[in-house]
């Protein structure tokens, strides 16, 4: 796992629960995979920048909040 | 071709022009192919995050500035 990865998996976690959203609810909102959420928030994932940007849209935070 | 990948790859061509890299040299030094570095400028490509901090490193700039 990339410290990359893991440092903005993180993040979206954080924010999310921040917002109130289940992982559930963040995937369904973002059009992304529930499980695949899951591994993006373990850092699992070298996400692009579109998925980057459909999450922040979803959580309605700016994507490079979610940088590190 | 995403608005997102667009202002993305403007971004990128503009700050290595700024910095004197040709497109050859960026590609060396961030370990990417050359040709990939010119559909990432041109917008077609969904760049992931890793090869976007690649490309931030070797241009010498942080990787939010390349983000709109």
């Amino acid at each position: 796992m990339s410290k990359l990865a893991t440092i903005v998996g993180t993040n979206i976690r954080q924010i999310r629960k921040e917002k109130g959203f289940s992982q559930e609810g963040l995937a369904l909102k973002a059009k992304i995979d529930r499980s695949y959420v899951g591994r993006i928030e373990r850092g699992e994932v070298n996400i692009t920048l579109e998925a980057l940007y459909a999450l922040a849209t979803a959580i309605g935070c700016d994507a490079k909040t979610l940088l590190p």
